[in-house]
C-alpha cells in the first residue's frame, strides 16, 4: 500500500475509508447475542456479511450472508471487524490479507494493552501478517464509526453526518462523545477508536482528517504519543489549516512530548506540553465536557473572536455575576455606541430595568413583546462581537405565557436566533437549576436552529476565550505571510 | 428596639423573627391579581390580613380580613409586606409603627436604588419615620423566605424547611436560588432580600444568621457593603462558628472592603478581597451554581476534608480524565493499602477492567453484582477520604437491564449511598451528556438519599478543594488554641 506523497511525512493513506462498499464481521457471538454484527448492519448502507466457523443461522440476518470463511465470500470486501478470540486473530488476519481486504477493525483485546510479553509478541505478528497490505484500527479498539456511510458499533448511534472528526484510544470515550453529541445538536463525519494504535496511530489518523473533505473541526482524545512519531506529528500539525481540540488525559505521558520539545529555560512536563499546543495553535480543553462544547460553539458560529460582549439578563445579580466572569476570562463588556445606546433607551419602560450594558430587562421580558428589538439593536452595534444571555428556567413554565404573550415562546426563540443575522455568537444560558422539563423542551428548538444553550455561565466562558485566543492567532499567522 | 447585647457591635436584633404569628400585605394590586398577597396567605399558618384603602373583595380572600388601614385590624401584626406607591409609603410606615409591627418588607422601589436626590431623600425619611421601633428589610427587597413558618413571596417556592441561610440584595438571584434549590434537594431554613438595605443590611443579617439555631450553613450574595460596617462586619465574622459561602458580584465594589484592609504590600482590590475572605476562612465561589452547590456538599456530607480520592470509572478513559482533574485541583487519588487491594483484585475478572486506584469497572459494572462490595472495599480502605464515580447517563437506557439484572438500579442506588455508611462523600458523575430523562429520574432518588449528583465533573471538583481548605484552617485553628 503506498505512502503519502510527502517525501519526508511518513503517514500512512487511508483515504480509501470514505468509499469502503462492503463490510464483513468476523467471529459474532451468539453470547453477546450478535452485538456487532446487528450494529454494523442495521446502519451500512450496502451489503454486510458475517464470518463463523461453525454458525449458519442468526436470527434476523440473512442466511446467504454467512460464511464459514472470509474466503467463500464470492464479492469483494473492504472493511472487516474482528472480535474473534487473540488465539485465532493471525488466521483471520492472513485471510483477509488474501482476499484484499482494506482495513480492519481488531476490537480482540489482550495484545500489548495486557502489559504481558505474549500479548506484545502477538501484536508485532499481528503487523507482521498484515504485510502493510492491510490497514488495522485496534487491537483493542472499536475502530470507525462514520454515519455517511453507515458504520457504526454500537446501537443507537446517530445516522446523520456531521463535519467534526474526533481520534480517541478509548472506545468508551468515544461512546460517550457519540451519544452526547446528539443531545448537544453536532454530528460527527468520522469517529476512531485507535486503541493500542498498533498500525494506524493518533498521527495518521489526524493526518487523515486534516485532510478529510467530509471533515472542518478535529477533535482529539490523547493520552500519549510515541516518541518515535514527534516528528511526523509536527509536519502533520505545520500542514493542517483546521481547528484541533485537544483533550489530553494522563498527565504523566506528555514525557514523551517533552523529550522532544526540551529547552533550557522550561521545566515541568505540563508547561511543555502547554508550549507544544501553542506553537501549533491547538486548542486545550480540560473534559470531555470541554470539548463537545469548544467543537458545537465552532461548528454554529465558526471560529470567532470575541473580544467586547453585550449582556443581557432579565435578573440584574445574575447579569453582575456574568459580567465578573467574562471580564474575569479577559473579555470586555463596554458601553454600546452612542447611537445605539439612545435608540436602546427608547426601548425600556418598566421601572427596574437597565438599558446599558449589562442590559437588565427584569419583568419587561415577559411584558415588553420588544425583545428582539432590543437584542437587534445590541448585536447591530459594531464595537459588539456577540451577545450572552441568561434566563431562569423557572421562568419557562406557563403561567408565564399569559393571554397577552401566547406568542411569548415563539418570539423568544426567534430572538435568540438573531446571532445568525447578525454572524455574531448569541449564547443563551437557560439555567439548570431547576425546572428541567421545560428546559428541554426549549433547548431543542434551540439547538434544531443551531443556537448553542448552556446551563450554567462556567460551562462555556473558559471555552470562549479558548476560541479567541485561536482565532487570533490565525488573524495574526495571516499578517505575518 | 433593644440593640445586640455586644457592646461594640452595632447590629440590630431580629431574634423575633422566628416567632412571626401574623401578617399583613398592606396595597394588594388588582393588576397584578392580589400576587403577594395571594402567595402570602397560601402558604402562611397563621392569619394573614390585607389593608387596601378601597378595596373590599378579594377573590379566594377571606372578606372579613380585608381592613383599609391597618389600625383597624383587631389583631396584633408581626409582620407587614409593603408593596404601596412611593408617595404613599411614609403614612404606612407611621401607622405601621402605631400598630405596634415588627418587621416590614419595603418591595416598593425608586428610594436610593434611582440615584435621584429625592429618592435617596425619601429613604432617609422611611428610616427616620421608623423611630428604630420597626424592622425595614428593603426598600426594593423581597423581604424574607422563611418556609417552617409559610413565609413566602413567590408561587411554588418550596415549603420544606432546611437548614441553609441565604442572604442577598437582589430578590431575583433569591427567586432562581430558592426554586433551584429544592431540585438539588437542599432547603432553606431563612432566605432575606434585603434590597436597598436602608436599615437591615448585610451585616444585621449575617449577624442573625450566624446566631441562628435553624441555620447550619449561611450563603450570601454580595454586592458591597458600606464602608462605615467593615468593623462590624470584622467582629461579626470572629464570632461565627458556622460556614460561610460567598459569591461576590461587582468587583469593582470590593474598594469598600480595600479600603479598610489595606497594607502597603498588597495592591489590587481582587487580592485585598481574597485576602479579607481567608483571613476569616470563607468559602468564596464564582457563580450562583457554584455557591448552591458547594451548599450541598457540605449540607449532605457535612464539611470534609479530601486529600486521597478513590476513583471509580466505568471508561477507563473518563477515569483517565477525573484523575488529572483531581490532582490538578490538589488531591491525590493514591494506590489503595494493600489489604484492601488483595480483597478487591478477587472482585473483578473480566478483562479491561483495573481493581487498582483508579478502579476502572468497564462492563464489569452491569454484569459483576457487586459493585456494592467493590465501594464498600474502597470507601473501608483507612487512606481514603472519598469516592468520584462516573456513570455515562446513556448506560441508564433500560436495554442495559437485562434479565440478569432486574436490580440494577436498585443496586446501583444502594452502591451510590455506601458514603453516608462509611461517613466519607461520595459523589456519582452521571454524565449530563444525553438522555435526560433516565438521568433526571435516577438522580431525583439519589438526591432524596442525600447523595450530590452531578452532571459534569468540572461543575463540583473546584467546590471540593474549597471545602478542604476550609476544614483545614478549622482544623489548623482548633490546634492552636
Amino acid at each position: 500500500m503506498p505512502k503519502s506523497d510527502s517525501k519526508d511525512l511518513d503517514v500512512k493513506n487511508i483515504s480509501f475509508i470514505n468509499d469502503i462498499k462492503s463490510i464483513v464481521v468476523i467471529g459474532p457471538s451468539k453470547k453477546r447475542e450478535y452485538f456487532f454484527l446487528k450494529n454494523h448492519a442495521e446502519y451500512f448502507k450496502g451489503p454486510v456479511y458475517a464470518v463463523h466457523p461453525t454458525v449458519d443461522e442468526i436470527p434476523g440476518f440473512d442466511k446467504n450472508n454467512i460464511f464459514h470463511t472470509i474466503q467463500e465470500i464470492p464479492d469483494i470486501v473492504d472493511f472487516a471487524f474482528i472480535a474473534v478470540p487473540p488465539s485465532q486473530i493471525l488466521k483471520i488476519i492472513d485471510d483477509c490479507v488474501k482476499k484484499k481486504v482494506k482495513l480492519v477493525t481488531v476490537f480482540t483485546s489482550e495484545f500489548s494493552d495486557s502489559g504481558t510479553e505474549e500479548g506484545i509478541a502477538l501484536e508485532k505478528e499481528l503487523l507482521k501478517r498484515a504485510q502493510n497490505k492491510l490497514r488495522i484500527l485496534g487491537p483493542n479498539g472499536l475502530g470507525i464509526y462514520y454515519p455517511k456511510l453507515g458504520i457504526a458499533w454500537r446501537p443507537g448511534f446517530p445516522t446523520i453526518p456531521g463535519d467534526i472528526g474526533f481520534i480517541a484510544q478509548s472506545g468508551g470515550i468515544c461512546n460517550i462523545a457519540i451519544y452526547g453529541a446528539s443531545a448537544l445538536g453536532i454530528n460527527f463525519s468520522k469517529v476512531f477508536s485507535f486503541g493500542n494504535g498498533a498500525d494506524l496511530d493518533f498521527v495518521d489518523l489526524l493526518y487523515f482528517l486534516s485532510k478529510d473533505k467530509e471533515t472542518k473541526i478535529i477533535l482529539c482524545y490523547l493520552e500519549g504519543i510515541k516518541e518515535g512519531r514527534i516528528d511526523d506529528l509536527k509536519q502533520v500539525l505545520e500542514q493542517n489549516k483546521k481547528p484541533i481540540i485537544v483533550l489530553k488525559g494522563g498527565q504523566s505521558e506528555t514525557g514523551s512530548i517533552a523529550a522532544k520539545t526540551h529547552t533550557a529555560s522550561i521545566s515541568g512536563d505540563n508547561r511543555l506540553w502547554e508550549a507544544f499546543l501553542r506553537q501549533f495553535n491547538i486548542i486545550n480543553v480540560d473534559s470531555l465536557e470541554q470539548l463537545l462544547y469548544t467543537a458545537r460553539l465552532i461548528d454554529f458560529y465558526g471560529c470567532f473572536e470575541l473580544n467586547n460582549l453585550a449582556v443581557f439578563s432579565i435578573s440584574g445579580g445574575y447579569g453582575v455575576i456574568l459580567v465578573d466572569l467574562l471580564e474575569k476570562a479577559g473579555m470586555n463588556i463596554p458601553p454600546f455606541s452612542s447611537d445605539v445606546q439612545d435608540k436602546l433607551k427608547s426601548k425600556f419602560f418598566l421601572p427596574g430595568t437597565s438599558s446599558k450594558n449589562p442590559l437588565d430587562l427584569a419583568a419587561q421580558f415577559f411584558f415588553g413583546n420588544n425583545v428582539y428589538e432590543i437584542i437587534d439593536l445590541a448585536l447591530s452595534d459594531k464595537k459588539i462581537d456577540g451577545l450572552i444571555l441568561d434566563m431562569p428556567s423557572f421562568y419557562l413554565k406557563p403561567v408565564f405565557n399569559s393571554k397577552d404573550n401566547q406568542d411569548f415562546e415563539a418570539n423568544m426563540i426567534e430572538s435568540l436566533n438573531l446571532g445568525h443575522k447578525h454572524n455574531k455568537p448569541l449564547i443563551p444560558i437557560i439555567q439548570r437549576l431547576n425546572n428541567p422539563e421545560e428546559r428541554e423542551r426549549i433547548s431543542k428548538k434551540l439547538i434544531e436552529r443551531k443556537v448553542p444553550v448552556f446551563g450554567d455561565p462556567l460551562e462555556f466562558i473558559p471555552l470562549l476565550s479558548k476560541i479567541t485566543n485561536y482565532k487570533k492567532r490565525i488573524n495574526h499567522s495571516k499578517l505575518n505571510l
